[in-house]
């Protein structure tokens, strides 16, 4: 046992260095460890090694596909969907190509876009379908090409439906598939996973099933990594297409692709679409049933659950693909009866992580941009290195400016009218804006009666852990600290806490107290006072609009206020308050006042210029407690505040 | 008080950075934040802002002047003399430059290997002293050139003596040490800090004291940053000598140049050197006790005290620079009764930083080389990046082979014949080799009589933190877990903490328990048992000396066992268990056997055949508890270990 290298190691770990040749940044490439602490491992891996990892494990798993919506509110929506059904842990999702919506541009309602809205701003894995009949190379590559600068890692290569009826094959032009699976190859070499379509019942203009499959294995072979299949109602239908691809050779993961049936005409225009015959069992069901929309579903429900299990219990089938048709509710439930949908409370770090490839690394961000990271996401999408390990001794750039606070994936998911219940049709006075935020925090209905369930600096109520500050968050609320950002200090927990905890099982989790609000310059002017007494306790960086600022911190140095440690694994502190970003943040968070709040009224009305005088007046101001065994002093250095006051 | 911004931040925080120019590593060039986290401000500082900085903050320092020695053994001494004054906190030491002894080259009693020593080896901030009379240009820039390749930062430069009787200006030659200045800043422009000497009675070769003061000023203006002082036996000499330079235009820094008398001979050999007159009233204190070592000593501390008191108390005087003659006693003595000497027991780092430039932000070592800091040093110094932050990210090459290890620098401090009767001039079995360990750790006297004060790998008694585990260890060296390097587990004590602290102070300091040791592989088999049972909790790496190696680290990621919070800083991590690094220093842990414990004894002999077979059958073990907030277990797993095999 003792002679069996359960790790090999491959470091020459005695052969001296050669000084020219190991200079810079090169350096680091040619070194034999692995070049970054690695977290969550999920986040290192292709799509096609986390199927086989998974497989390995005997981890059965689903994924998602969905179709780019026709309108911008659409959009908003559909991303809202991808943060909660990305919740519940698909391995990935997939977008379709819709050649008649403009599927490449930059419109929010593309293809592409979609697509990369899921990878970069929600995080998840995605495959982007791509079709390839009626289109030049140039263009298809440029679609690729764009793909890949978004930080796309997978394409679904399909063919397309031919647009008229009388359609030919254009010499050296994409015919099939498999064309586009060679082309991505000689094109991009591997840098795409390649997945393609199988049709259990062959698909419907193939001259015979034989022959179809006879495709489908060119396309395997081509160097498509799996296989997606068209819907079917049968589990035999897929379990016999799966036996028929082995016996020729096909050997990688194919997916079958399962349809709830939702409603009698999304059912009836779906096969039409897809030339399938729905069985006679199941029109029989349905038929009697077709304009009652709620037994139906549930009749779909049932019967993919059945078919779902029948699957899974042949052992054959390791991961199932659900046709959502954008809806989230039959999926849902289907996932949730067969166990597969795991909301895991456990986050790898303690914010919401990108998918793009160049932020694999990325594990430090400002605190700031806690309740916004799509915000953050946006604002440094051009960097192209990401702090990993420190903020510190990143080599990030600075800040791309926030100048549109209405692109569609950091639109607020309420309307102008709800807004308006929400924060007040008219506002009186800053102790009416002091009342929305106390509402805010104590989730009671304002005095119109509606509950304040967003802010325009958090669109989401109140973080759980948030909730644990609850008490003390509503007193200094109510008399002018407007809170907009805050965590409890914590000395240890479990990193399985469900409240606190994050990353892998078996560590523990520390932070510092935080707290984040706006103010006026009367409290600004009694609270410096009383921060002298905590000077050595407390770091604090207050800054106004036009960007005067007062910090204490040492030589503009970040403050690690979250951290972690593993077994066997590099600190981990994923959470900064770093003075140099403040500066970036306290433009958007001053901004939000007038984007998202002031302009809801007329110009020159009493509530727009109340909202105006605390945009031009107030104070950003933010405090650390550096004594995190200690009990958290913030609440006493606010109590001292006031009480100077009085 | 709220519009005074009292850290101005320069950062463009708004401004969209440009995606092509900020690729790779430039962009941290171009980076307005601090580019790494300072822990230690004294790291980042060159001497002059060093001195500056003491100097506006009213704090007292002073500096030692070595000279380089002789012989071999010599320098090993030095080496060991600059380690124990260096912790009484000087601002920098200086080597003089001995024309005669060849003070460039690579002999280690060389001026420049010397200082190379100090600098890298001992974390001293230090000034070479150079002269230029009699040498080419070329001759010089070669040398200021190494200096720079070593890390060298500060030159002394001097005219030095000009040989022979007769010394004639040399047209276009270094006559004067302004030349020098002159020459050091044309070829270096501002990196190297210059220092040049004054004569507080005028240099006996200048036409007058005046025009002395006029040459000196030359040499500032020039380029010098400061002003060392020839010694002087009144401290009135000094400051009328200084209200003088200043009376001219000279406004940098002037140290007087403190010689306590520790001897008749060296005294008169000084004076003649210097061609200084002793002042009567203290030839009348010295001629009588001119044989009594002690008693002129003691007086010349005495005298050294009081006027340095007096210098101090004038307010003109910020530093002072000591003449040691490379002795120890009387230059501590006189530090100490002034209250100049400051043992700080606080370390910036829980290991010993090095002094050179390159390695200013490394922050992160392996915990294997903890009591071998300067072979870790020797073995990196081909590194052009060193770690900050995080060791996996580093861009480390690999380390260097430990060839040598007779280097003088890593040479034990005790001769053979020492090393014979502490580790048994015969060993009759493993378990002799046991009790030698044992004795190491129990401070008690060996077999013959002998305390065990130091091992192959440690140099020194055992250290403080260590002797918090000194029970646990005996008992299981006792039994043939040979252990050479260990901590305990420390669950955020502050970082003042006399023993285990480290950084700044209002921090915490935390560490995984972790345990090397050498031992058979009968007990490895055992072990490796008992391990299964702490899987989750227990990271182990086993290797024996072929490189054999088992492990149950994740991917090879390192894992930090040291680190501490700070306020307002980012966390440091600087010690971890590194899989890849371990493999190189099992190569060197298994060469201290044959090199420094084998190599006692004859060939062939029975003791020289038992470190032999332990070095090529015993296996080198290291354990992390990862729990580091509950009870260390590695003394269990030890515990159970013994249980299995019994």
């Amino acid at each position: 046992m003792v002679n069996e290298t359960q790790h090999a190691c491959s470091a020459s770990s005695s052969s001296r260095s050669d000084g020219g040749s190991s200079s810079g940044s090169e350096s680091s490439k040619d070194n034999s460890r692995c070049s970054t602490p690695v977290l969550d491992s999920d986040r290192h891996e292709r799509l096609r090694e986390k199927m086989r990892r998974r497989q390995d494990a005997g981890d059965k798993w689903f994924s998602l596909e969905f179709f780019p919506p026709r309108t911008a509110n659409a959009a908003v929506n559909l991303i809202s969907r991808f943060d909660r059904m990305g919740a519940g842990g698909p391995l990935f999702i997939d977008v379709t190509w819709h050649p008649a919506g403009d599927p490449g541009s930059d419109k929010e309602t593309s293809s592409m876009i979609i697509a990369n809205t899921a990878v970069n701003y929600c995080g998840l894995e995605t495959i982007l379908h791509m079709t390839c009949c009626n289109q030049t190379k140039d263009d298809i590559t440029g679609h690729l090409q764009k793909a890949k600068r978004l930080g796309l890692k997978n394409i679904m290569a399909l063919r397309g439906d031919p647009s008229g009826e009388e359609w030919e094959e254009e010499v050296d032009g994409f015919n099939y598939a498999v064309d586009l699976v060679k082309h991505i190859r000689n094109e991009f070499d591997d840098y795409f996973d390649i997945c393609v379509a199988g049709y259990p019942k062959g698909h419907p203009e193939a001259e015979s099933y034989e022959a179809d499959l006879r495709h489908l294995k060119e396309k395997v072979f081509a160097g498509a990594d799996f296989i997606i299949t068209q819907l079917f109602f049968r589990p035999e239908t897929f379990l016999k297409f799966m036996k028929d691809c082995q016996a020729i050779g096909i050997t990688c993961p194919i997916i079958p692709g399962i349809f709830p049936i939702q409603g009698y005409h999304s059912l009836r225009q779906l096969v039409k679409l897809s030339k399938l015959e729905v069985p006679q069992e199941i029109k029989d069901v349905i038929e009697p049933i077709k304009d009652n929309d709620a037994a139906i579903r549930n009749y779909g429900v049932e019967l993919a659950v059945s078919m779902c299990r029948e699957l899974l219990d042949s052992g054959m089938v390791h991961g199932l693909h659900f046709y959502t048709l954008n809806r989230e509710v039959a999926t849902t439930e289907v996932l949730k009866r067969l166990g597969l949908w795991r909301e895991d409370p456990r986050r790898p770090l303690p914010w919401a992580v990108s998918a793009h490839p160049k932020r694999r690394v990325e594990d430090v961000r400002p605190i700031f941009w806690a309740s916004r990271p799509k915000s953050y996401i946006y604002r440094t999408q051009e960097w192209d290195d990401f702090p990993n390990g420190r903020w510190g001794n990143s080599s990030s750039p600075a800040f791309g400016e926030l100048k549109d606070y209405y692109l569609f994936y950091l639109k607020s998911k309420s309307p102008r009218e709800e807004l308006l219940k929400m924060w007040g049709e008219e506002l009186t006075s800053e102790e009416s804006v002091f009342e929305v935020f106390t509402c805010y925090i104590t989730g009671e209905p304002n005095r119109n009666g509606y509950k304040v369930t967003c802010m325009p600096w958090n669109d989401d109520p109140l973080a759980t852990e948030t909730n644990l500050l609850k008490d003390e968050l509503e007193r200094v609320n109510r008399r002018g600290i407007l809170t907009i950002n805050s965590q409890p200090n914590i000395n240890g927990k479990p990193s399985t806490d469900p409240i606190v905890g994050w990353g892998p099982s078996g560590g523990y989790v520390f932070q510092k107290a935080y707290l984040e609000f706006f103010t006026s310059s009367e409290i600004v002017t009694a609270l410096l006072k009383v921060l002298k007494k905590y000077e050595l306790r407390v770091n604090y960086h207050i800054v106004n609009v036009k960007g005067q600022n007062i910090t204490n911190a040492p030589d503009l140095q970040p403050n690690a206020v979250t951290w972690g440690i593993f077994p066997g694994r590099e600190i981990i502190q994923p959470t900064v308050v770093d003075p140099v970003s403040f500066l970036s943040w306290k433009d958007e968070a001053f901004a939000l006042w007038i984007e998202q709040w002031a302009k809801l009224y007329e110009e020159e009305s009493p509530s727009r210029m109340i909202i105006q005088y605390i945009h031009d007046n107030y104070y950003l101001v933010n405090l650390v407690d550096n004594d995190f065994p200690l009990e958290n002093c913030l609440w006493q250095v606010v109590e001292d505040t006031f009480e100077l006051l009085n």
